[in-house]
């Protein structure tokens, strides 16, 4: 008999972590559940995470896995996890925890990541917002941004989108949905893809931003794209206005 | 001829702040304007604020407004507010300056108060609205607490809930709005009044609280009201979840 497997959907405030995936000498969020988990049952797990989002990138629907050697109810899990994560004074909350299908992988088995962007549009500084969106001064032409956006959906090469650092081993991307909107000072840009390349979302926002400025047109985006060269990449866009909403799986 | 006055539209996380009002041993957003004042003009003044909200409750309409012996153009009152707050590392920012009537007056000229509380109804703690919003775990029936909360509309005395601090001369208010909904986990509960007593909107919402648990009925919150008695008023609700989102003024 197999042990039971579970999985996790997660918040974090990533202001405070290197980032999701745990790291030799940073603290992140996979250490902090891991030693919540620990601290809990006293076993010591690897969890994986659906989407390993960097330094500063917040999540609202991040899903992970693990396996523990005793069965508990799942709302235990939870409960008990939240406990020690707040003890621990870490800004991370376990939305739910399920017991599932030993086949599931909160990786390998996502279909979709869906991912926000924000973008507050004004000269004052951020305080409510302070490394929760990324404020830009110069007036965004949100509509021009969307109509742009629309033109890297499809099957593409992202290299021009793609961190030096990524480790894909294609660049070949399939984005499903980019969209920009405007409310008020407020721009949100949501994206959808099966999977995206290191850096990729903030890499096309940054790009976009080029585009609401005005200082390129949407077929300067699309020949962006096209050349598949970093080079041509406009700025990348900072962590702070990154947030992962919800990881997609089939039939859920 | 008469000094130009100035009116500040503000944004501030009352999180690090004693509240809004300057205090002899503790920090607040006032204290923090008027240091940004000096050191940009090096003019020493009292800002007036519309609200004087407390410690932990944000704002992202606060108005104040202030006299100052040289005139500037107001872009340049609100940039070098921004950056001489951003130094100091306040999270206070200047959403707008403008140069104003000398009978302007943010608090005696204000004809309407609007506060926004945020409730996050769920098990999991907060990561993101950590600070931003007061997290009620036991399930509230939101449409219940929004009829209810039309029972309090118009002139009472809401002796009930008021602190024992007010040093308001009368009990009596008028309340134009109190209005509640629920979006997935957050329940927003927005009220309109020219003036509240001291601690009232917290007061209220915590009553509406016990209503959505379904401690207390309708009628019951009615009967609390006209019992005029603090005693019968529910737990006042903390402080994270207040927000001042606008202050509005005859013509404006």
């Amino acid at each position: 008999m197999t042990v039971p497997r579970y999985r996790l959907d997660i918040e974090y405030d990533g202001t405070a972590y290197a980032g999701w995936q745990r790291q030799a000498d940073q603290h992140s969020v996979q250490a902090a559940i891991e030693q919540a988990i620990f601290d809990f049952s006293g076993e010591t797990v690897t969890i994986r995470g659906a989407g390993r989002t960097y330094a500063g990138v917040h999540a609202t629907g991040q899903v992970a896995h693990c396996d523990l050697e005793k069965a508990w109810p799942a709302n235990t899990v939870a409960n008990a996890l939240n406990a020690h994560l707040a003890q621990a004074g870490e800004r991370v909350g376990v939305l739910a925890a399920s017991v599932v299908d030993e086949n599931f992988d909160a990786r390998f088995s996502a279909t979709a990541r869906h991912y926000l962007y924000r973008i507050v549009n004004r000269r004052a500084p951020l305080a409510l917002d302070f490394n929760r969106a990324w404020r830009v001064v110069r007036p965004l032409d949100a509509a021009v941004m969307h109509e742009a956006a629309q033109l890297l959906l499809g099957r593409h090469d992202f290299s021009t989108f793609r961190s030096a650092h990524c480790q894909a081993s294609s660049p070949v991307r399939t984005l499903a949905r980019l969209d920009v909107t405007r409310m008020g000072d407020l721009i949100e840009i949501r994206t959808s893809a099966r999977s995206f390349l290191h850096n990729q979302v903030r890499s096309m926002v940054g790009s976009l931003k080029q585009v609401g400025e005005g200082k390129w047109s949407p077929a300067d985006l699309r020949a962006a794209l096209d050349a598949r060269d970093r080079a041509v990449c406009g700025q990348v866009a900072p962590p702070d206005g990154h947030y992962l909403p919800r990881v997609a799986y089939a039939g859920i």
